[in-house]
């Protein structure tokens, strides 16, 4: 493993990931290896999924590779000229299409398998949901026990996938650092391993495939721009770190995209550490942004600065009408998804994305997951025909 | 297009698919030059969609495809071992992976790419709800206005991703036969489309593809056993039919699987038309598997007798505990994937699948989309450390 910060190497850990320099240590690999067999020809007659990548990922062992049909999402295509957009392109990367619904699918995959070559028997995690639910699944899938913290107002049908999925569920008063103190309790007294973000080594290496695919779908070319919903920034590191080896193996050679990270108004600590103020005028919906302490602020600064990139927040109101907007085009996008789109409008309004940039969005969850049960008293509900010409007239 | 009874031919039409004999008329194919463009080599490096088998697919021009990212869907391996299941391989279909959660997604591609292609404005469905969803989204991208009829009991979550991508939704009173007169009725007065089953041609093209998925991620073998849930049954006649094409193209020689359907035990018209009586002791359940009268009930009996399959009736009760021991797996099934689960189960104890068979099953809709905001109280809430121990001792 290599420190991103002071570049020291260390022995692959299962969970020392972070430096003595206080930096995230991050996996390597025999890249000279990797390019012989991973070829762009090999690849391409290999499953669909993040593990056609596997000389790239740190699991030794097939047998242990717990996977439930994650990763190599639909890139679609978005026609944009009737809204007249100064941009040259806009791809959305369909992270929703993972299992379990959201792209948290692709590190739990790996940090699972990870656990399952260790022998672990149990595992923890605190998160604002979607992680946690991506655990629950594939633990089961494992036959290991999932412990996992939500925040009070988690997503009511997320806490509902986390017991479908026979994850031992809670719920802690507070935000995510808080349920973050019950897990580091778990892993003393009980034993669980953890896999919060940045503390063991499998999740960046499981998102870092976002990178992997969105070259391969692209031709082995990169959009110019990415717009990425950004709470704890492991998907952003991994896709950094994805788009730096295939550039050591040559696989890819335009310049690395200018990463842009969306933040919630209400919680934009990489907004803040970029050096921009941000005027909080409310508080920050409980979605996947409400991260308040990423892990590695750093890191992710580093990597917005050296990309010629930048962070910005985006406003409940803006998120809202944003997912209204996709979901006319056929998009369920969560509100993490639907804050790229907003993203981007406010780019192009500002004129830092122009009519020479292609752009991709992530949407990083399916819509579904924060749905209400809505009163379906708005809902007309029919008996006969006089009140079909009445509605429809 | 060919009447699938009378084997009479007749020129392509959008909406004439019913022959004079009251066959189903499906579309049909220049097969000599389907086989020369769509190789097996050829497809391998298309995109990952139902559009990668453009060549028998009736949509004739590209421009006119409204795709958002619809099929090439995982097959996910089960490890059936610890159960004890006397079957050589089990494999799940990952169908809620889909956009809009659901198979019906392939479908609606292809039934709403040829909308827009004749220039349609307005489209209308009937549906239990999945269908009616993924109209919803590819009319919204098509810029086609979607007119949906759900019955009284369909999920609230499915009716609210109807709203969501903006389709003119209404409740009706009574079953999917019952709603479907609203169609008709707007089909007179108001020209809208009709996209309902059997009544374009469209949707079992659409369906078909997941016959020629299978086929190619089984590096074009078959199973021996599938098992489908079915309702109006388009997609077993998709799959049959898509079977009988690879075979005429010489890119399969297997037999056919032995095609399973099966249904919900309170509402099961294809089991009592196999000859099998069923006692009904429960009203069935709002889901996909509830059409009393399925458009062609006559081919779907042929395409079970001709393949040696059957028709099989589950109860509520066992697509509960189906639905649960999937989620231990990791996977998130609907009840009609459930049910095949559960269908499985059944066959293997009555000795009509064993230990030759490779079965596979298909989980046709997310789980999540059947989701009721759960009552939270059964979570446990934690304010402090003494509450951890408690729960977890």
């Amino acid at each position: 493993m290599a420190c991103t910060r002071c570049g020291n190497h260390q022995a692959f850990s299962y969970d020392r990931v972070t430096c003595t320099c206080g930096g995230s240590l991050l996996v390597e690999y025999d890249m000279e290896f990797a390019s012989k067999t991973m070829t762009k020809m090999a690849i391409q007659s290999r499953s669909a999924s993040i593990w056609r990548y596997k000389e790239l990922l740190p699991v030794t062992s097939s047998e242990d590779i717990v996977s439930l049909g994650e990763g190599w999402t639909p890139l679609t295509y978005m026609d944009i000229q009737a809204i007249g957009l100064p941009v040259s392109h806009v791809w959305i990367k369909r992270e929703e299409l993972n299992p379990t619904g959201s792209f948290k699918a692709r590190g739990m995959s790996v940090a699972v398998s990870l656990l399952k070559e260790r022998g672990a028997r149990y595992a923890a995690v605190s998160s604002n949901g979607n992680a946690a639910s991506a655990l629950a699944a594939y633990a089961g899938c494992a036959g290991i026990q999932a412990y996992v913290f939500l925040p009070e107002d988690c997503p009511p049908l997320i806490v509902q996938e986390c017991l479908s999925y026979g994850a031992r569920t809670f719920r802690v008063k507070g935000l995510i650092q808080d349920s973050g103190q019950w897990v580091e309790v778990g892993k003393q007294l009980f034993g669980w391993s953890t896999v919060a973000t940045m503390k063991e080594p499998g999740r960046v290496e499981g998102k870092k495939t976002m990178g992997f695919e969105l070259a391969e779908q692209m031709g082995w070319k990169l959009p110019s721009v990415i717009i990425y919903p950004t709470g704890g920034g492991s998907g952003l590191i991994g896709m950094w770190k994805a788009f730096h080896e295939l550039k050591q193996m040559g696989m890819i050679s335009d310049p690395l995209p200018r990463m842009v990270s969306v933040q919630d108004a209400g919680c934009s600590p990489l907004v803040t550490a970029m050096g921009k103020h941000v005027t909080v005028l409310e508080a920050p919906a409980a979605t996947g942004m409400r991260v308040p302490r990423p892990p590695d602020l750093g890191l992710l600064v580093r990597i917005l600065k050296e990309t010629g990139g930048k962070a910005i927040a985006v406003s409940q109101a803006e998120i809202d009408a944003a997912q209204r907007n996709l979901g006319y085009r056929g998009v369920s996008s969560s509100p993490e998804g639907a804050a790229t789109w907003a993203g981007l409008l406010k780019l192009c309004e500002e004129g830092w994305i122009g009519s020479d940039d292609s752009v991709v969005l992530f949407n990083t969850c399916h819509g579904l997951k924060y749905g209400k049960s809505p009163g379906l008293e708005s809902v007309p509900l029919l008996s006969n025909l006089n009140e079909l010409f009445n509605k429809t007239s």
